[in-house]
């Protein structure tokens, strides 16, 4: 078996003043998960937001991570801005300095950063902003991991800089050939059976079935399904259910020595 | 003498993006002060001027403190909001917590915390606000100074539940017979070498002069005065030197026994 | 019959970016009003969405109003700051010029102005912000109607400055015996057919009864439901089902002679 | 001559709140120029900066122009975001109706748009977003002059769909050989004489001097310093001087036949 354990996480904390977001509460996603990403202010969130994430990871055992975002809460940080290196990195501290003190409020420590859609991918592509987010980290926050995908310079550049990382598999999304997921703008409604038998034989045999039929090879510490995708919860909770009904723990990586 | 020893605290980093606020350029104040009140984007400031100032205490040995507001960047927090009280315990927490992170990545600890401006007033009036934020803090940052009037419900809140405060004596304003700081919505140019022996008397008797003529009692370990005051370098730079010249040591509570 | 014609309006529009708002579409409501409220991006709406809500308008025939609002898109509106008159006039002619071009873009006039939530009460308590409201709105928009209600300040101050007032009658808010509505945090599921009839009589007889059982007569233009309260679809449904069954006729005060 | 009439614009109230931008004050500058590029929230510029604003073009006989921006307060909109086509183009809306109304209260009708920073640079670059822009504004605002530079795609394009452009020679900005102006990221203290001898011979043969040493053809019915150029009020007081002692009339487009 590829992973006899592994961390389920998910987009969490995405609403914003009086809007919520996505099908599924959080409180029910945070019963399923086992690390949540918290939306930090920037695309979504706000402080009364972060606390209760906060105080329900700590009830749930969850894994807290900071989600930082480009500062674009009305394109919900899916839209890049053309700001500098510097101007980033420290936007991404401010984020995970402002949820990690709601961890403290609550008894948590901050066990994780992931960057949120376009931050996601401009680091992914990026390898000079990726090193110098690990260079911030190293000094502000040098025991957090990283999560980031296996095919990324994120991954290989957090690596080389000793920088524990946890690479991600995507139970909702679409792989190609190239071990890219496949840009959907729109999620279809998915097959809660189909995407749990995915994760499934990606932990058994570390491998994913791509668009054209192809067998790729994955790598992976962490699940990550999106709490926006339609029927998020069905998704989540047919993933768990599979998962520990083959014999997979689920659990989050500071309680687990699944980091790379 | 009252106080052989004080802290000289000063508001900092109250710019925005490509705005700078005041006459006084933060890179002299911090070599005349001892504390800052770093904002931290709510009213002033941006991750970048944070991380800046969070540099310059740590080059300067300059206590770091966070400086909270209501979310009024128009009204650079001088426009109470009508917001809950768990709304703004939150908003503090956030802001506490985004500059602490600025702190770590510099080595410096977070040494106090200030609201500002409107929020500084509100909590001042409200005890059970005060008291709220003292239960927050209280959990996420137990062992950082509150700044505080010594006539504020802060004050009294605070040290009932065990929080060490610093009560602050105003160099840049006039005292009423209340003692509360006369509220003055623009600015005169005032005379630094006054300034100065205002705060030394305050620190050699413990008194001031009202605007009526009365003499006042203060109580106080830190002298505050405004970055945007007309001549503040100069006035702060003449407290300075009147105090220093007196014998009287300018210092960070942190690295004094100075807590109320 | 007190009215056989009466406005029927509703807010709209109050979503951001990537989030809705109320479980009533914005499409099917504008088929049963005749007046929209539509949120100007400070406490909800952005750019794209006053686009679509000024398109759909001009589509269905339905009168545009832009609905200004305290700069608290966290709070949604509905927390007041301590704001200068001539800083919110300022906010408000802002808001109502940016809905304005959309109207222009499709080809629609701008009917009316109503402030939205803490602004609306602010407002319909303060004489002399009311007034300063009506100043600024008598160069920029002199023939824009105001809503407002029948017991406010800014209906009496609106007529003595010559300004076309719609006062309106609440369809989902119960009446206190001061013939103010009385608030609800939180808004329980209505009956539709039970406000319909509610708003039946209000149109036949000009009375309501209050939450006490005593009668109230109510002076009215316009009947007001909201597209956040559960069941608002229906709601709206049932009142213009009734209404235009019993013969009232209802169309925008643009098109009706019912100022007041 | 090549121009015996011309505009001279300058981006005015680009201060936010509590903050104000550039050491020339808007006083001042509006004695010099005959139109204001009218920051309009998104950069800079807050609701009641713009009403003062369009308060001083009508007093001064100053056309009033709006100078909408990406929405990037933190970066001054010099910062590219990554959105969509229509959104720019409804924020570019919202920006100059939010002006107009402004407009409209102290008598000014909107002489003209002007994008700002990095959106004017988008928009010069992109033919099709310079046709959405012109689509959208030939619906709102049909009699609105578009400021362009003479080499850009917004300049074709707006010519093509009919729409009166003026383009702009720049006062404080040096040329290349393409005719395009060199990006200086931190200006130099520049002469105001040499500026103004620099406009005065752009207007007289229609020709400047590249930083190649070439002579280059400019075409331009604006000349156009920026408020935020060390030396601003100086350089416009000499341009405006060299000019009419030169016979050189300086009126806003809409009073004179300039329009390309």
């Amino acid at each position: 078996m590829y992973r006899s354990a592994v961390d389920l996480n998910c987009d969490m904390g995405e609403g914003f003043g009086h809007w919520s977001y996505g099908e599924a509460p959080d409180e029910e996603l945070m019963k399923i998960i086992s690390s949540a990403n918290v939306a930090c202010g920037f695309h979504a969130g706000d402080p009364t937001i972060m606390d209760r994430m906060a105080r329900m990871c700590a009830e749930h055992g969850v894994g807290l991570g900071a989600h930082p975002a480009y500062n674009d809460l009305q394109g919900f940080g899916r839209r890049a801005i053309d700001a500098s290196h510097e101007e980033l990195v420290n936007d991404i501290l401010y984020q995970v300095g402002a949820l990690r003190e709601f961890g403290r409020r609550h008894g948590v420590r901050l066990q994780h950063v992931k960057p949120h859609g376009a931050l996601y991918m401009t680091a992914a592509r990026d390898a000079e902003f990726s090193r110098r987010i690990c260079d911030a980290l190293g000094r502000s926050a040098p025991d957090v991991f990283l999560y980031c995908m296996q095919a990324s310079e994120t991954r290989r550049v957090a690596q080389e800089s000793g920088r524990p990382v946890i690479r991600e598999f995507y139970a909702d999304r679409d792989y190609g050939d190239d071990g890219l997921i496949v840009f959907a703008r729109k999620m279809r409604r998915l097959d809660p059976q189909e995407m749990a038998q995915k994760c499934l034989r990606a932990c058994r045999e570390g491998k994913v079935t791509t668009v054209t039929g192809k067998e790729l090879t994955v790598e992976f510490e962490s699940i990550c399904f999106h709490s926006d995708t339609p029927g998020a919860l069905e998704i989540g909770t047919a993933v768990r259910a599979a998962l520990t009904g083959a014999g997979v723990t689920i659990a989050p990586p500071s309680t687990l020595d699944v980091a790379a």
